[in-house]
C-alpha cells in the first residue's frame, strides 16, 4: 500500500519534523520530580499546540490533580473503526548526570541517532504518531480510521491519576481498539509487537535505629545497626537461586505453555553479546528458565536504590540512625500489584531483626498485560510493520511496564495493542537515551500503513 | 593537694580560657574531608600560637606528609619523670547538618554546655591540658614534671601520618609514659580511667554491576543487581545471634578472665534507661555477652554508609549500575586491624555472588589497647581524680578507638594511660556534639593535679 503523496510530503517535511521533535525534546518534562511540574505542564501545552497545528480536533489539556492529560482526535472517518491512541510525555530522571555524553535536555544529532532524555521513551512514539496523523491530513485531507490520542504525563512516575481520568471520560473514549504506543523494537532492532508486559509494585523500605547517627564504637555492638539490618531483609528476600521467597508472590503467575516456551526459544539472542554489551561477568537470574524468559515471562525483585549513613569521602565512624531502600518487582500476568505489595509488607515485617523499627510504604504500582497474537489490531499492525521495514514482526513479551496498558482494557473495557519503535538498545531510563531516526521515520509509514490497514480490516 | 594560687588564678582566667576554647572550636578542622585541610592547618596553628603564649617551649608545627603535628614541651624539671601527652585537634564531619540545633562550628553556650564539632572530642582535652600547663607556670613558674604535647590532625581519618612520624622523631621524644588524653567520663559522668581501647578495621566493598544504570524492566530477571548483591554480602558477614560470621575473625580475641568479667558486671548500667536515649525498641548484640561486654570486650562490626542507584523523591525503575558500602570493624586485643582486613576481604570475595564484580579496599585501621591497671601513672591519674572529682574513677573498657594508644606503646615503647573528661553522652562523630563545663573546668584541676602526683611518686 504505497502513497506517493503521503511519501513526497513526508520527505518535504522531514527537516521541520525533526526541528518539532528536538523541540519537544528539550523540555525537561520529569514527572517524578516536583521542581519540573511546570516542566511538564509546557510540554502539554507545546503538545497541544503542535495536535491543533496538525489538523486534531477537540484539543484539550485536561487537568487531572497531577500532571495534566492532552487529549485530541479526529472523527470524520463515518463508518470506519476508531484507535485510540495512546502515549506519555514526561521523561525519566537523568542521573547519574555525569555518565552522559551531552546535557540530557541539549538534544544532539549524530550519525542517525539523537541523543536526549525521552528522546525513545516515549517521545518518539508520540512525535512519530503526530506525524503520521498530519501526514495524512495534509495530503488527503482526511483519516482512514477515527481518531483519538491520549498522552499523558506521570507514566514514569505510576501513571496516578489516569485511571480515575480514563474512569471519568469513558464516554467521550468510545473506541474500538486501544493503540498503546509505549514500546520498541526487538534485540537487533527487528520489528516486534508486544504482546506482554510485565506490571509494577514498587515500596520503599525505611529502618529505623537510634534516634540519631552515633558513635560506632561507644554503642557499636550493643544496638542492631539499621544498614546491617536492612541489608538482612534485602538478602531475605531473594534465595541464591534467584527465586523470590516471599511467601504467595508467584501464586497468581499464569503457567507458561509449553507452546509459548518454544515460542519464545525461537526468538534471537546472542547471550554473550547481551553480556558484553551491558559489561557484567555472567548473565544470572531464577534457575529453570532461559534468559528470555527471565527478562518477559517471569516476575523480579530488584533494589532501585538504597542509601544510610555516611557516603561522602573519608569515613565517618558512626551507626547510623536510618536506612532506605526503594524496591521494585515486575509482575507477570494475573499478579496483582496490591496484593504483591501486601505479600512483600508483611514478610519483610516478618523477617526484619528485632532492635529497630520498620516500615514499608507501597508507591505505587501496575498491572501486567497479556495480548492474544490475533486480534484484529495486531494482526492489522504486523502487516504494516512488514510493509514498511520489510520484515515480519516478532511477537514478544517485553520485561518493561506499560500499567496503562492494563488500565485501557480493564477501564475502557478495550482490546490493547503494544507498539513502538523504539531501539531495543536505546538506554530508556538511563544515561544516554537515544532514538534510530530510521526506525522514527519508517515508524511514520508503519503507522500511516496501519491506519489503512485496520480500515480495511477492522475485524480479521 | 591543694594549691591556693593555681585556683585563684585559674578562676580569674576562666573567661579568657572559655573564649580561647570557643575560638578553637570555630575552626572546621574536619581531616577526613579534603576541602577542609586549609582548616585544620588553621587549627594547628593557633594551638600552636596558644602553646608559645602558655609558656611551652619547642613548638613546633611539624609536617607529616598530611595535616601536621603541633608538638611542644617543658622540659626544666630536673630529675622529674617526663609525659608525653598526646591529643588531636581534627574533628568528625558534621552531617547530617540538618539535625544540629546550631551550626556545628558556631559554638554555643549553655545550661553550663559548650554545643559545637569537637567541642568533646578531642578540642576538650586538648584544651584541658593546654590550661593546666599555663597555669601552673604561670602561678609557680615550672612544671612539677617535664612535659611533652603531641597534637595530631588525623585522628579522625585513621592518624595515617602519626606512625611514621613517631618512628621518625623518637629521639626526640623520649618520656616515661604517654598519657592519650583522648576519653572521658562513664555512664552518669562518673569519673573513670580508659584501660582498654578498641581498634579498628575500616573498608570499602564496591560493586560493580553492568556498565551503567540500566531499565529494570527489559533488563530485570536476566542480571544480578549490584544493590541486591552487596546487600547479601553485608547479611553474609554477621548471624542472626550477633556473631560476625567472617572465618579467623576471633582467632586472636584474648578470653576475657573471670575476674574482668565480674569486674565489668560491677560498672553500673541502666540499660533501660540507655535504650531510652538511643530511643531503639531493643538492646540487641552478641549472644552470650552483657551489653557492657558487647560495648568494650569484644569485636563488632558495623555498615557505616551505603549507597548505589536513586535516592531522589519519586521513583526510577532501574538497575543500577554501582553500589558501595562503608563498613569498620571495632577489634579488641590482640586483633590485628591489618589480619582482620584480609580475612574481611577473602570473605567478601568467597560470598559475593556471581554476576556482580566485587572489590574490597582498605581504608584505615589501628591496634586495640589493653593497660594494666597498676602503672605509676594510672594510679597516679586515679590518686588526682579522685582528688578533685571527689569520686574513685571507675577503670573501663572504653568501646571507641584511639589507634595511636597502641602507637605509643610500640613505637616508642611507653606505658601508656588513656585519659579525658568528655561527657560519656557527648554525642561525640554524631549532630549537637557538646562538652559539659565542669568536667572542663574541674579537669584542669585534676591534670595539674595528676602532674604533681606522678611526680612525687613516678614509681609507684
Amino acid at each position: 500500500m504505497t502513497d506517493g503523496a503521503l511519501e513526497t510530503h513526508l520527505v518535504a517535511t522531514a527537516e521541520r519534523r525533526l526541528a518539532r521533535y528536538l523541540d519537544f525534546l528539550r523540555i525537561p518534562s520529569i514527572s517524578g520530580i516536583p521542581e519540573h511540574a511546570g516542566d511538564c505542564r509546557r510540554a502539554a501545552d507545546q503538545l497541544a499546540g503542535d495536535l491543533r497545528a496538525a489538523g486534531l480536533e477537540h484539543v484539550d489539556v485536561s487537568e487531572t490533580g497531577g500532571h495534566p492529560i492532552v487529549y485530541a482526535d479526529w472523527l470524520h472517518a463515518a463508518g470506519a473503526p476508531t484507535v485510540l491512541l495512546y502515549g506519555h510525555y514526561d521523561v525519566q530522571p537523568v542521573d547519574p548526570l555525569d555518565e552522559w555524553q551531552a546535557p540530557p535536555f541539549e538534544p544532539i544529532v549524530r550519525d542517525g541517532r539523537v541523543l536526549a532524555r525521552g528522546a525513545s521513551d516515549d517521545k518518539s512514539n508520540i512525535s512519530i504518531a503526530l506525524a503520521a496523523a498530519e501526514a495524512l491530513i495534509a495530503t488527503r485531507g482526511a483519516l482512514p480510521v477515527n481518531l483519538r490520542f491520549v498522552f499523558e504525563g506521570e507514566e514514569e512516575s505510576s501513571s496516578v491519576h489516569l485511571e480515575p481520568w480514563l474512569a471519568g471520560n469513558a464516554a467521550r473514549l468510545a473506541a474500538d481498539v486501544a493503540l498503546v504506543a509505549d514500546s520498541g523494537f526487538f534485540a537487533g532492532n527487528l520489528p516486534a509487537i508486544t504482546v506482554g508486559l510485565r506490571g509494577l509494585a514498587a515500596a520503599e523500605i525505611h529502618v529505623r535505629g537510634p534516634f540519631q547517627d552515633v558513635h560506632s564504637g561507644v554503642f557499636g555492638g550493643a544496638i542492631e545497626n539499621p544498614i546491617n539490618a536492612l541489608a538482612s531483609i534485602i538478602a531475605g528476600l531473594k534465595g541464591a537461586d534467584g527465586r523470590i521467597r516471599i511467601p504467595g508472590f508467584y501464586d497468581d503467575v499464569v503457567p507458561l505453555s509449553d507452546a509459548e516456551r518454544v515460542a519464545l526459544a525461537a526468538l534471537p539472542l546472542d547471550e554473550e553479546a547481551l553480556r558484553l554489551e551491558l559489561d557484567v561477568p555472567a548473565l544470572v537470574g531464577e534457575s529453570g528458565w532461559t534468559t528470555t524468559e527471565r527478562r518477559g515471562a517471569r516476575p523480579t525483585l530488584d533494589v532501585n536504590g538504597i542509601w544510610g549513613g555516611f557516603s561522602g569521602e573519608g569515613s565517618k565512624t558512626i551507626i547510623p540512625g536510618r536506612a532506605h531502600a526503594k524496591i521494585t518487582c515486575r509482575l507477570v500476568a494475573d499478579q496483582d500489584p496490591d496484593r504483591i505489595f501486601a505479600h512483600l509488607r508483611d514478610y519483610v515485617m516478618q523477617i526484619a531483626p528485632p532492635g529497630v523499627r520498620v516500615e514499608v510504604v507501597s508507591t505505587g504500582g501496575g498491572r501486567p498485560t497479556l495480548t492474544p497474537h490475533d486480534q484484529p489490531a495486531t494482526r492489522a499492525y504486523a502487516r504494516a510493520l512488514e510493509a514498511t521495514f520489510g520484515r515480519a514482526p516478532l511477537f514478544v513479551r517485553e520485561g518493561g511496564s506499560v500499567p496503562v496498558a492494563a488500565s485501557f482494557a480493564s477501564i475502557l473495557g478495550l482490546p490493547v495493542t503494544v507498539m513502538g519503535f523504539m531501539p531495543p538498545n536505546g538506554n530508556f531510563h538511563a544515561p544516554n537515551e537515544w532514538m534510530d531516526m530510521a526506525n522514527f521515520e519508517t515508524g511514520i509509514r508503519a503507522l500511516a500503513a496501519f491506519f489503512d490497514e485496520f480500515a480495511a480490516n477492522p475485524g480479521a
